[in-house]
Formats: structure tokens, sequence, C-alpha cells
């Protein structure tokens, strides 16, 4: 048995969690204040919605008409912005690898589920037949919000650096748009965020990058 | 007696040379050209409503139906040029710190008229049952611009970083809404204006700072 | 004779291919991977008519409805890749000086023909009666792709520093409106390109620059 549509939800809160999240550490790190580490923190999780929805026309963008992702990301970023600051991370030694590897499989799922939410969002809006699109709006919907980031911080866009992320996305959205020519949606769904979960993992693991030119 | 709504329409535009003014600042200290400081001028002064424009869907952008704002920006900075390039502000003593408090209380009238002026169009185009939709388009009139002009000038956005600007904003575009409760325009506007001028001049004389996370 | 209109497609080509390589170049040096490549080499080709297409409402972009220019941007960044993997400049020869003005003989080519192209759209979306509108679409059609690359790989944009760039499609965009009125399509695009070329190329030879305030 697959499991429910209803698993895809909590799933992608928990996207939302990592997301958010990641862009709340990389705001600490530039040490901006508790305003910088929200803004930062909320964007990294529903920026690449927003993103895609603009590109797509559906305005005002869904992050304002269902802001659920919104809220969960805002509570999130509230909560590291406590944690960090009582220094409760040390209590849970909640630290260093550990920590780093717990963040970076909930990133993964997050990405994956992303990417295939954005990749479903396009064909409901009608763009089926345009299987480009459909990719790129997933790939832009699990890398967006990094980028928001990263351009908002001040830096090179991680996902243009390192560690095949944007790849991982690619790989998860063309794999969901094939998977559907078979499967139904919540099938499809499982295997393709599998694919960039198992992707970004090794990846890690075995420090896969890809080449440069120099 | 309140004012009427052509005192709003000056300070509207007193808010704009100040944003103006305020981009044209940062160019010339990053050493751009000519077209750089006004792009960077007028961007800070338009910009924000453009994006608020893109995401509730209103294309093209208001910048280019209405370009009064525009063109008011435009000119500001080549004034700004001249009396930098002619060394007139060192005739008037408009120098150091003076200057300074001067532009950072415009700035300020400019931030409060702008996020009222954000909410009010949200309410407009029809979003009014979305608070947190109106909320969010005031805060992004008015520090969106702001945003642009240090991405494009290649910097953290100082709305992350410092004195409470973005939080002044919030708490104007919030305190809008809640006055549209029991008040006309006319005095919500002056009111949640004022509210925001008030706080950034307190922030400023009394270094007003966010907390960061350690 | 003025040339066919097919003349002006080829004539698109070289200059998508022309922008293309530039945003390869500028990732090559930044030492990004084959994707961060990819991204800023196509980001750069399509990336100022997504901003048009954005800012008029015509959404999806063209790039996505039409993708022609986006393949040929793929095509032509791993072009420049396998060539700087391989070392094959070397052995053509095509380094150094000669490069360089072969490369900007061709970004004044598409630099030119974005901004007419640009300028042409505004008018067939019906926004012929707004000369502001149409000039500042042509623009941002022929500059936007090279300020995203600049954004996503993190410097302040070229155009808004050196070389009278933004200048040359300003100019370009003005003279094509002018000439709409007496002219044809064809032999407007054709005499204001010629005028972006030939200020790109006497900019480059006497570097012209743009006054700086101080």
């Amino acid at each position: 048995m697959l499991p429910d549509i209803n698993v895809y939800k909590i799933l992608e809160i928990i996207g939302t969690i990592a997301f958010a999240s990641s862009g709340a550490m990389v705001a600490v790190k530039r040490r901006l204040d508790y305003l910088g580490i929200v803004v930062l923190g909320v964007t990294t999780a529903v920026g690449g919605g927003m993103c895609r929805d603009i590109l797509i026309g559906q305005t005002p963008p869904g992050m304002f008409l269902d802001p659920t992702n919104t809220i969960i990301a805002f509570w999130t970023v509230n909560c590291m912005f406590l944690t960090i600051r009582m220094k409760w991370s040390q209590l849970l030694h909640l630290q260093g690898e550990t920590y780093d590897n717990i963040m970076n499989f909930l990133d993964a799922v997050g990405l994956g589920l992303f990417t295939a939410t954005g990749v479903n969002m396009a064909i409901s809006a009608g763009f089926g037949n345009n299987g480009f699109l459909c990719a790129f709006l997933g790939v832009i919907t699990g890398v967006g919000g990094g980028i928001l980031r990263d351009i908002l911080s001040g830096q090179t866009p991680v996902v243009l650096r390192k560690h095949i992320y944007a790849c991982a996305s690619i790989a998860g959205a063309v794999s969901y748009l094939l998977f559907m020519q078979a499967a139904d949606h919540n099938l499809s769904m499982f295997l393709s965020s599998s694919i960039v979960v198992m992707i970004r993992l090794l990846a890690r693991k075995y420090d896969w990058n890809l080449p440069g030119a120099q």
C-alpha cells in the first residue's frame, strides 16, 4: 500500500520546516537581526512557490491565499531563534554533524516533495502538454527559495555551486513527469521524491560534485 | 481638521524624493556612473510599488501607467548628481549629521506613506478580506525599493540588518488595517504614517535594534 | 534592399549565442560547476525577455512557450563548456583580444536586436501609446539578462558600471520608436540596431564611460 495523500501533506510540512530552518541558519551566521532571520527563513520556505506562481500568472501567489506553509515557516523560525538564543541545542546534544545530518535529510525530503508539488501544480494549471515548462516549474519550486535566500544574504546561490542540489531536483521533476505517464499522482510523487532524497544522500555521502570547466 | 487628500499627494512626493535620494547616495558611494545612479535612485523610489503590482497581477505596474513618481524620482536623482558634482552641498552647509537627519526624516515620511498607500491599494484591488496579504503588500511597497537597491548594489539588504526599519513598516501596515475598521481613509493614513515616522525617529535617536540570535 | 525578416531571426540567434556565451564565461570565472554554467548562460540569454513578459503579464513567459532561444542558449553553453574543458580554444587561437573583440561585436548585435524586439513586442501587446513603457521594455529585454547574471553571480551589475552599455540600449529603444513613426518594422529594426552596435563599438574603441558624481 502506498501512503495516503495526507502523508504527503505531513511530508510537505516537514520540508517547509527544513527549508525555513536552513534559511534561518544562514541569517544567524550572517548576524542578521530577528526580522532578518524571519524574512530569510520564510523566504527560503515559500519563495520557490512564489516564483512559480508569478511565472504562471497565478497572482496573488498561493503563499498569501493559503498561508498554512507561510505560518508554519514563521513558527519554525521563531523556534530556531529561541533554541539558539537559549542555547537549548547544547542541552539536546543536537550539534555539529548529527544536526547537519538531520537537517540534510529533512531538506532532501523537502526538495523532493516541493519539486513534485511544483510539477503537479503546473499540470493542474493546464500546462501538462509543455513538459519543459512543467519540469522548470517543479525545479524552481524546489530550489527557488534557496536562490532567493542566497541573493538576499549576498552570496552566489549555493545551488549553482555545490553537491548536485539542483540536479537532484531536475531528476525528480523529469522522473515525476515520466511516472505520471504510467502511474497515478500518489505513486509518482512517492517515486520521484524518493529519487531526489536518494541522490541528495548519496551526493553528500560520497561528496559528489558536478565538474567545473577548468 | 485632518489634512486633505492633496496633502498626502504632496507627502508622497516628498517620500519619493527621499527614497530616490537614498538610492542615488548608495550609487555614489559605490562609485557607479551616471546611469547607475539614475537606475538605483529610481528603483529605490518606485521598486516597492512595482513588486506589489507584480504580486497582485496588476501588469504593467503602475510606475509605467502613471509615471508621475518615476519622473519625480528621475529629476531628484539628476539634482542630486549635479549637487554632488558641483559640490553645492558644501556651499549650503548641507553635510554630515544635518544632512543625515533631514534625509532620515524624509525617508521615514516616505516609508510611512508608501506603506499605507500599499495597504490601501491592496484593499482597492479587492483583497480587503485577506489581512495578511494587505499588510504584506503594504510592507513590500514601503521596503521593496530599498531591498532592490541593496541587491543591485551587491549588499545584504539594510532592512534585514538595522534599526527596525521593516518593523516600523509592519507596525504601520497593521495599524492602518486596524484604523480602517473604525476610521476613514484619511485619518487611518495620517495615524498609521505618524506611527511609522515616530518609530523610525525613536529608533534612530535611541539606536534601537532588534536582537540577533547570538 | 533591406534584409528580409529571416535575416533578423538569424541575427537574433547570433545575439542569443553571444549572450549565452557571456553568461557562461562569467560562471567559469567564478568557478561554478556545470549546472551553474548552464543556468548563468541560459539566464543571460533569455532572462531579459522573461523580465519583460512578467512586467506586461504575459505568463508563462515566452521562453517556455517557444523555447527555441532557450534551447539555442543551452547548446551554446554546452559547446563553451566543452571548448574550455578540452582547451580547444587554444588550438583555434581564439584567445585574448581577438576573442574579446568577436564576443563584443556579437554581444552588441544581440543587444541591438533584443532591444528592438522588446520594443516591438510591447507595441504588439497593445502598449504602443505609452512610449516610456515601450522603451523601458525594450531596454529590459536587452540588459535584463545581464543584470540577472550579475545578481546571481554576486556582483554589482556591469550595466550600471561600465561603457555606456545600457545607454546604447536606451538609444536603440528610443530611436526604434522614432523610426516607427516614419518607416516600417524592418527598416526601424535595422536602423536602431545599427545605432546600438555603433555606439557599443565606439564606446569600446575610445573607452567611453559615463561620468560618475565624484
